[in-house]
Order: C-alpha cells, then sequence, then structure tokens
C-alpha cells in the first residue's frame, strides 16, 4: 500500500526528482508467529563437560521465538554437577531420566539443612559454640533446603533464583529444561542469559545469536572502557571475573588467591563438573522424609520478613508420570496427567507455565484439538507419532512424524491431532500459561458435542441423523484406542 | 524488500535526483500511538454471505493499530446463521439492534440444554437407556447453554473459545465485535485470526494484510511440505480441511463421506448460513427462565474440576442500553451507562475490556474529559456528533462531526469533547482496560474543581474571583444540556 | 546492514543528490537490554520557569530505554508552584530536600479539604446555604485533599492522575521523579507524555525526540486538517488550546476571555510558576493531623461507587529516609530501608514499582549482589562510591566512580558492588518492580551461604577449608564496614 502510493507519486514527479517515503512498518513482533510451516527440532549444538552433556535447541529458530521459549537438554553423568546459576526467566523442568539432587539459593531463606546432624550436632553444641557466634564456623554443615527430584519430576525455578543439579543416582541424568524467555518476569531483552556463579563455563546461549548481533555486540565491546580482567577471547565465565580480585577479596574476607578459584581462573571443566567422592552424604535420604510429609516440609517457615517467608516455603515440584495422576485415561488408548497453577501454586502469578504428560498406546489417537490459551511446547520422550497441525486457514502447517528426543512448538490455537507409532509414543507439553486449557474437537467432550444437532446439520449441511454420527460416534474423550473400533461406530 | 524496490526506484530517476528514505522498523511498537490525526473510519471491507453481510474495518489503520483492537460489524437476516469458530484473542460484542441466539462451545463444560424435555425425556429413561449408555444416542438433543441476545446487550467471548450467532428474531440483527488482539492472552502474532470450525467462508481479516505479508506467506507456503487438502486457491476454508480425512474419519469414527462434509469442501455460502426452517424449537423461551433467574442460571454448576467449574458459570451478558442502567444523567442533557469488571467478573483478568454506552439529546455536549487508563475505541450508533480530541502537546488530533456506523479510536489520555448534532447522538465507547476511568475537565466532578481556588488563579494568572468561576460555573457533571444554559451562569 | 545499502546507493547518484536516510532498528525490543556499557548519567536538558529548573535525564539513553524508565529532577522555589498536569505513566518521586504540597486531583473524589473552616463555615451554614445549592458558590473554598511532603518521601502518582506541587518551605524544594513508560498502564507508545492542564510550558520531553521523529511528526503535521489554535510554532501548550474556545466557554460555562486565559494564551512563565501572596494559608498544619492520624485520613471515605472509594482513598506516601525505618544495619557501615507493595499498597499492581534508600559510611562496602526480578534506577544523593557492575558473561560493563546527583541503571541480573568514598555515600534505588528482591553474593544471606560446603568445594576447585572461608568469613548481609575488617578474618 505504502510502496504503491510512493511508487505512483514518483512517477508523477520522475523529471523532477523523487521523494519516496517507504514506511515499512513490520510485523509486530508481539510474538513472531507468522508460522506457516513447523518442524520437529532437534539440538542444534552440543556442549560437552567433564561430566555431561548440555544440548540446545536453536531459540532463534522461529517457532520456538513464537512460543518466547529456550529449550535445553541437560545430560549429566553419575557424580556429576551442574555448576550454580540464575537465569533473567523462569523455567520448568522435567526430569526424563534417573534421580538427582535441585539445589536452590535465595538471599534470607533459612539453612533448614544441617548435616551430621547426629555426630555433629553435639561437638557444635559444646566446644564450637564460640567459634559459631565469632564467626560461624563449625566443623558441620548447614545450607539451604534440598530438594530430591526423580524421573517424572516437573521442577520451577523463578527467575533470579539460583540453582544446581547433582547426580546422585547410578545412572545417566536427563532432563530438559523450557525458559519462558518471553515472561513478564524477564525485564531484559528477549535472550535467554545465564549467569553462572562457579567455573569458567561456555555460555550456552550464546553461540545461537545471529552473526549481526554478535558483531553488533562485539562492536559495541571494543568501545567498552575499563573492563578489566574479562575474559575478552573466551565467551565464557562466571560474574565474579567482572569484579576486581581486591574488592572481592575484601568483600569475602579472604585471600586473594582463594579469589581466583572463585572466578573460576583457569577451569576448562565445562557447566557440569565431577564431584570426587560425591555430595551423597550431606542429604536426608529420602524415605526418611522426603516422601512422608513432603507437604510440610515445603512449608517450613523461614526467618525474616513474609514475603521471604512466602518464597521461602513454596512448592516446587510435583511427579506428573505416575498412573495414578492421569486425568485422563481410556484403556485401550492411554493416560494424560499434567500439572497447573491449581497443583503447583507457584506457577500462579510467578512462573505462569504448566504442563502435561501423556502416554499413548500403539496406534493410539490423540483427537483433534487445540491449546485456547497457551502455545504447547512439547518434547518427545518415547517412541514416535504421526502429527497433522493446521493455521486458522485450514492450511497444514505439520505433518510428519515426530520421534524421541525431537521438540515441536503446536501455537496458540492452531489444532493438532496424532496417531502413536508402532511402539507408542510419549511426551510432555510444556503450556506457555499457568492453566493450559484445551478444547477437543471430536469425542465426548468435544465443541462439536457443545452445539445442537440442528446447528450442526445446518452449519456442516447435512442431516439432522449425520449431525448426530458426528456428534455421538466418538465416545472417548482425548484419546482413541488404536486397535479396537469404537463398539457404537 | 523495501529497499530494494527504493533501489529500483532510485535507478528509475537516476538522472533526476532521488530522495529515498526507507524507514524499515520503526522505533517501539509498544503500540503505535504516535498519532498527529485521527479519522472516524467506515468499514474497509464488505464480505456477503448466503444469509448476511461482515463489514471490516480496516485493523491496519493506524488507530485501530496504536489501540491494539480489530472491529468488525455483522449483519445477520433473520433466520441466519453465524457460522462456529474461535479468536486468538477476546472480544466484546455489541448488539446494535434485533435480538438472537448465542451459542457458547467450551471443552467439558456441561451440556445443560436438553431439548423436547418433557415429551423426549420420558422416552429416554424407558426405552433409550442402553443407547443412551452404549452410545450416547438418543431421539432428543443435548447441548451446552445457549443465551439469548438483544439490542443494548454488551457479549463477551475470551480467546480460544468456540461461539455461533443465531438470529431467531423478524428483523436483521446487527452486532459490532471489539477484538483486543493486544491482549495478553493472544500469544500469537498481532493479527486477528479467526479459526471457522465449519462452512469455507473467506477469512475477514486476510483481506486485509499487505501486500507484502501476503506476499511473504504465499513465499512460504510454496516451501511448504506435505501439505495436504489444503485449500491453495482459496482463501477461506474450516481448520477440519487442514486434517487427513481418512484420519478425521477415524477421529469421528463416522464415514469419509460425512469427513468431506466437515471440511466443507464445496460450501460457497460464505460465514453466514441460513438455516431452513429456523433453530428456535431447541431453545427456551425468554420469558420462561433467561429474565427471571438468568444470574442463578448463569451459576449452574458444571462436573468436572473446579477451573472448568469457574470458566462455565461466569456470567458473559449485561445490558447495558436500558435507561435505569444509567451511571450518569441530566435531564436536558442525556444518559451514559456502563459496564466493568465489577457488573461483569469475566472482564476481570481474562478480557480486560470495558464499555460505555452514551445518549446525548440535541445540541448536549459531552463535557472535555479524558480516559485515565485507556484507549477508547467509539462506535457511532445514532445521529451525529461534532467531536475534538486533542494530545497532549494542545495539538488538535481530530476536529470533525462523527455520524452513525463510523468507529473512531480516542487514545488513551487524549482529551475529547463533542457536542451532539439535530438528531442527538448515541454512541458505544469500548476501553482497553477492565475497568476504563474517566478524569473530567469541566464541570462538577473535574479536576478543576479539585484544586484550590487559589491554586486555579495562580495557575491561570487570573484573580480568585474569575477561578472560583473557572470551578463552580458548570454544575453538571458529564453532560451539558444544549437548549438551555444552566441558571447559575 | 540497511546503511552500508543505502550508502552504495547515494553513491551511485552521487551527481544528482541524493537522502537517504535508513533507519534499521533491530529485533525485539521487549526492553533494549544489549548493554555493553553503562555510564552514570547527568541531566542532559535543563528548562528554566519563572520558579524552578526542570532537568531531564535523556530517555532515549541506551540504559534509561533497557530500564523502560524516564528520569527528571525538579528544583522549586520558595512558593513556586509545579503546574497541574497528568502523565501517560505511572511515576515515583523521592523529595532529595525541602517541604511541599503535593496536590492530586481524580475525578469524582471528594472535596474533603474546605478551607477557613472555623471563619468561614458558619458564614456558609447560615448566609450561604442557598448560594451553595444553587450554584455552589461560597465564600470560601473546598478542594480534594492536598499531602505534605518533605526530604525523604517516596510519592506515587499512578497514570493519568491530575497532580501539582507547592513548595511551601523556605528552601528549595528538589525531587527526583522516576516516570515507569514501560509500565502496562501506559497504553500508548513508548514515549513519556505530560498532559498540562494550564500555562503554556515548553514540554520536557519533547526535546529529546530522535530528530527524525519530529521531522515526520512535522511531516504529518502538515497534512493535518482543521487544527484551530493549535501553536505550530511553539513546542508546548496545555492541553486547552486544542480546544474550540466558543466551546469551551460554553462547557465552563464562562466567558471567551477566561477560556484565553485558561488556554494558557501569551504565558512564558514556564511549568514552575511563583505563587504570590503564597498558597499556605488553605492547607492544614502538619502538627495537627498530618502525623498523628495520617493512615486514618487516608482511608476517609469518598462518596460515589466503590471503586472510586478505593483510589480516592489509597496511601500515596511514605517516608523512607528515617534511620528507624532501616531495613538492613551494620554499625560501621550504614543502613538501607525501603518501600514495596507490603508497606505502601498502591504499588501492588497499580505502579509496580518499588524504592530502597541506602546510607554507606565512608569507605563501607556494599557487597556483591543482584536485583531478581527489576532493574534499579540509581539515583545518587550525597557523596560518590565507586560501583563495578557486571554482566551474564562476567564482563565489567561499569567500572567507575558515581557522584551525586549522576543516574545509572542497574539491569535485572546484572551483579553490582560498590564501594563508598570518604565522605559517604547516600543514594535512591527505584526498582521496575512492585516487590524489588536482592539476591547477595557474599556475607550472611548469600547464595555462598546457602550451598554445602561440598558443593562450593567442587563448584570452586578448593578445599573444604577453603570453602568455609568463602563461606563463613564475611558475617555481615549486605554492607561490609570500611574501616575495620572483621574480627573473624
Amino acid at each position: 500500500m505504502g510502496k504503491s502510493l510512493c511508487l505512483s507519486l514518483c512517477f508523477l514527479v520522475l523529471f523532477h526528482g523523487c521523494i519516496c517515503i517507504a514506511q515499512q512498518q513490520q510485523e509486530r513482533q508481539q510474538n513472531k508467529c507468522r508460522i506457516s510451516r513447523l518442524s520437529a527440532q532437534e539440538p542444534s549444538n552440543r556442549i560437552q563437560s567433564e561430566a555431561g552433556v548440555t544440548e540446545i535447541y536453536d531459540h532463534n529458530n522461529q517457532q520456538l521465538q513464537c512460543a518466547g521459549v529456550a529449550v535445553v537438554r541437560y545430560i549429566i553423568k553419575p557424580r556429576g554437577l551442574l555448576l550454580p546459576s540464575y537465569l533473567n526467566a523462569p523455567q520448568l523442568m522435567y526430569f526424563i531420566q534417573g534421580r538427582g539432587l535441585q539445589g536452590i539459593m535465595i538471599s534470607g531463606c533459612p539453612e533448614t539443612f544441617q548435616s551430621f546432624q547426629e555426630s555433629q550436632q553435639g561437638v557444635q553444641q559444646v566446644g564450637e559454640q564460640e567459634e559459631q557466634q565469632g564467626g560461624h564456623q563449625f566443623s558441620g554443615d548447614q545450607h539451604q533446603k534440598i530438594r530430591e527430584v526423580q524421573e517424572g519430576d516437573v521442577f520451577v525455578v523463578s527467575t533470579g533464583v539460583g540453582h544446581f543439579i547433582y547426580n546422585n543416582g547410578n545412572n545417566r541424568l536427563i532432563l530438559v529444561s523450557v525458559i519462558d524467555i518471553s515472561n513478564d518476569a524477564n525485564q531484559l531483552d528477549f535472550q535467554p542469559r545465564r549467569f553462572y556463579l562457579a567455573g569458567s563455563p561456555q555460555n550456552e546461549f550464546q553461540q545461537q545469536r545471529s552473526e549481526d548481533a554478535q558483531q553488533q555486540e562485539q562492536g559495541q565491546e571494543q568501545e567498552q572502557e575499563g573492563s578489566q580482567g574479562g575474559p575478552q577471547e573466551s565467551s565464557g565465565s562466571n560474574v565474579f571475573i567482572g569484579f576486581n580480585a581486591e574488592r572481592l577479596a575484601e568483600a569475602f574476607n579472604v585471600d586473594a588467591q582463594l579469589i581466583r578459584k572463585l572466578q573460576g581462573q583457569n577451569d576448562s571443566r565445562g557447566n557440569i563438573v565431577r564431584v570426587e567422592g560425591g555430595l551423597q552424604a550431606v542429604f536426608p535420604q529420602r524415605g526418611q522424609e522426603e516422601q512422608g510429609s513432603e507437604q510440610q516440609e515445603d512449608r517450613l517457615h523461614a526467618h525474616g520478613n513474609g514475603f521471604e517467608e512466602i518464597i521461602c516455603s513454596l512448592r516446587l515440584k510435583q511427579n506428573i508420570g505416575e498412573p495414578r495422576r492421569a486425568d485422563v485415561y481410556t484403556p485401550l488408548g492411554g493416560r494424560i496427567g499434567g500439572i497447573t497453577s491449581f497443583d503447583l501454586p507457584i506457577l500462579k502469578g510467578i512462573v505462569k507455565l504448566s504442563a502435561r504428560r501423556a502416554f499413548l498406546y500403539k496406534g493410539a489417537m490423540l483427537l483433534p484439538h487445540y491449546d485456547m490459551n497457551a502455545h504447547s511446547i512439547i518434547y518427545a520422550i518415547r517412541g514416535s507419532a504421526k502429527f497433522q497441525i493446521v493455521q486458522n486457514q485450514g492450511r497444514t502447517v505439520f505433518n510428519d512424524v515426530v520421534t524421541a528426543g525431537r521438540v515441536i512448538v503446536v501455537p496458540q490455537n492452531f489444532a493438532l491431532m496424532m496417531k502413536a507409532g508402532d511402539s507408542g509414543f510419549e511426551f510432555v507439553a510444556i503450556k506457555t500459561d499457568e492453566n493450559g486449557m484445551i478444547n477437543t474437537l471430536a469425542g465426548d467432550l468435544s465443541l462439536i458435542r457443545a452445539m445442537p444437532v440442528k446447528a450442526i446439520a445446518s452449519a456442516y449441511q447435512i442431516s439432522e441423523e449425520q449431525a448426530k454420527e458426528l456428534k455421538f460416534n466418538r465416545m472417548e474423550a482425548s484419546i482413541a484406542p488404536g486397535r479396537f473400533r469404537s463398539e457404537s461406530a
């Protein structure tokens, strides 16, 4: 429009010069969701560390940008420690395999875990009371609560909260993390930014910037004044490296030698490091307290003001893989469970994500449906399924098989249908709303069922008898069994 | 793209000079509100269907983009049905004329409307109990609640909720719908997207895209793989067309012939279709239940989880045209009524819009005022008025007569004054906040009244006597009568 | 990229003239926080008025754009009045020096301040009752509540609310105002826009637009139709100038002569004007009511609907400078106090800002920390400090001394450490969240303290003994005293 105007304008004044203002006012990028084709992504980058691997799905990909998220998968070897860090956005982790320990660090939350409680506490009370008052030194240890996590757990970490993960099992610990960079809680730009607190790891998201952006940033970098000790050559490091070492020594009240270690200088282990001897002794055994009184544990009151209490005592974990937690179950089809802000209050207003976990048996079909209020980031866990995804004008934007390990985004309101392959299909879907809701287009709870038969007949130009077939022939709610046709058909 | 054009253009005029300003991607588009001139818009596009007309106000217009909304007007003939669809954003409809039925479809909400209750229910209980358990088939019908609507009603539909409208009156049903595409609930891009569930209607918003955007999308489309049955030639269709017909037949458990109808193939009726014989028998009569116990009806509990209950039982409708609902009334001037989240809880946090409905008598003046916290999308219903709208630096951005059928946006905080013409003026103003608030600049509740006389005198360099004139001479609150001057003047 | 193309293009047509403006502003501007270097800003613009000075910090500066705020400092002489106005965004003011009166004007809030209460009220009741009913005229005055403010006060004004400030003290009244233009409550574009209600002051933010934007706007302005009485030549004026004078005279029911004064024609006093004789007599004395029953006063119920009550009775003020309000206190180091939505409910959901006020003694150190959920806009009040600020990859983005009167933004999650100079350091930090939270990286409440000793040892490749030093050697929570090393070191 602007152009044609501009063109004619130019022709008019052709022999006398031309003023052409081509205002091109681009697309609106609330989120970039002009999607005409989706794809099931594999990780685009892989970072090998001492005790594990970090696999990154390209967050500059159109569909992840549409959803406003970044996706990372961590594979942590036994006794591997994902170094402590914090992020500029909330994340929802799903633990695919193994078991581990998740440490959460928030200033002012109470140090309720006191190690060697029985053997050492006595010593403390008797022999070290003075020391404790003088310098908080005692031969035991105390720290903030550490949570056990295992396969099937959803774990949520909010913006700016320090956290680390340790594999205390005997097998690899595998988790996928969805980082909601378009969340209100992220007030920085639209990039995932991880602030490491230890080591000197390569930044997993840096790789992914467009070349332009990197050039631009490097350009600005050259103008930079007063940067001291910053790693111009290497792309990664922890935040302490940016501070003056002497100042840090004063701040921590330790000698400069130790600060060099704090700053992670000459550390080439990457972001997942091996813990010699293991950390297991420090933590409570699952059987003892984690299982029986989990809820109660989580509500332990902190000292400090009311707000710290709220933050410190929020529950962060929920298992959504167990069969007994299924919300939908079709005997020959499969089951679906999930988690919303009603289950895990931290999702409400703070993290604003929810998740569903589905198990489809061989040949079972997830009936056509759409997400009413959220994008759905689907991570394929096991097996495979044929997906069909349709946009508002009826165009098929995806029509392919999705296999284990792939990530695909189903944009809000786009219609999705899938049919599990011969080995079934399992996936977890993270929704970009604290209460992801689904409308189904076929089956017992579908929109078709909600309409009067006469309206259906008129809308589709069919007889009322046919309208009733559309409305009532599929009895199941979300999953249609694969092998047996419904008896009423 | 803009650049290449600009380039060739410049070569054309090479020997005559060229000024080429390629402004690509302007600054800041929180909302595009660099408005230096407003206009009262008419529909830019008109789509004729079998039983009605859809009129679209160009949502790429600067002022609608500033407000972040799209506006559509529907004119539905008697026995016309606006096909079921859902949208990527919440909408607030105002019914200008006629009466109709509004169907709302949400998965899992209860099917509380059971037709032929007396005659058929007995039959069901006796003869069809087995069938009902077997295949949910019985000769009657049951569906989700359908609401009666009429002139003066505000009706709200939230994001992703299926809905249809049927004209069960004897006159044309006319409604204007404001779609809040900048609402948080829309996680897609900044385009209104309607997903039709039936028919093969032309997409009312597609027309409006810039040519660039269409070219781009078509370009992407050509790369598209695996699209089957998609309507490459036609711009419109319902979402079912994008799915494989066999799969759909399996999902619905019906034969493929019926699926073709579901997909709307060869349907040329448009988005408003005629219902032969009418739908009227299926619905309760207004006198019976809608009026007396409306509130109670709306609170009918659904089965399912708590959230479904909340969603299913929310009230969606409120009449704001009736004189008794006026909030402001000046005997010789007119009256204003409205609706906020205090009146209709679904507006709170979910739809985030509110509305005011004003009736100004001949020559009456709406005193200078501004919207504190919202844009105001004004739809002129009857008559005409002279508007003056002023921006922050005192520039007049609009100074013209607005006539019935036109839409004008008054941006947040811009000051507005209007004077009704000889036949009076009626309008509805949709506000982009769940609780649109107004500050008046003259009259009984004005900001001038809020200031001490001495501050007024100093601010305007006038005597205290004059300050009192400014403060007290206009007694009315919002509307000044046109014909008679206030006695105290 | 766009520019180089444009450049070559220009050379091509070099002999024929070419103006090529290629504005290519980048993708994603949730907030522009690609910051590689920060700076401590001084005001970029200074507007002298009759009774004071307005100093503006360039809000197009990268770091203020990152934080999404504009910052202005007002210096008001005794008996100076900052003219009434309203803004398109909420603002948080901090009063640095002096005392004054803050008037707040909202349509429909009650006029609870009635002047000359004792001497006039009797007269009113007897002699002017009829007049009062006839035309609301009586020889006294009544207006909405006016608040006293003084050094150390935070005062909050929400979007679109009219307000004025008067200096009723004997010294200059100095305040700094942070305007949160990226707040949801601002639905216009990303520019601060002040709507003056009196005078003809130069727009303090207009100056700052890029020349392009101004040209563009002026271009559009020329096309403008029907603008009457608009000040094409001058950049500033109040909103009344944009209305037709006759219409305004009808609206206010006064003569046209007075309207010219209302429109601020020929007013060259600027935005801060002198009040001859002073306003002091109109207001209650602090001793009487403001101090004792402040809270109660604030809760005075308004007439009108419930929402007006809420808005009218919200408390807007809180002193955060007093020592007894400190949240953190280290005897030899200093103290920090603050305000969040828990202290001042209007911050919750409406204004969405919070603030901290810190006093650091000579040589004291604010331990390394970061804002979890907000940007921090720091205004240096007295003294100086050496700042170090570090981004996510460990790069130092600021390493310099910040002196009184400067403003610096610390982006969300960026790590900050500072050490006060020889005369100590005082600052106020406004946070872009209603509940700004901080995580410290060293000291008693730090994230290091939250970790198990074994995890620290592994993360930093140090012995457990060293890990304990890092963890326990600094006892203080946020501030380390400057002169004395901790005894336990």
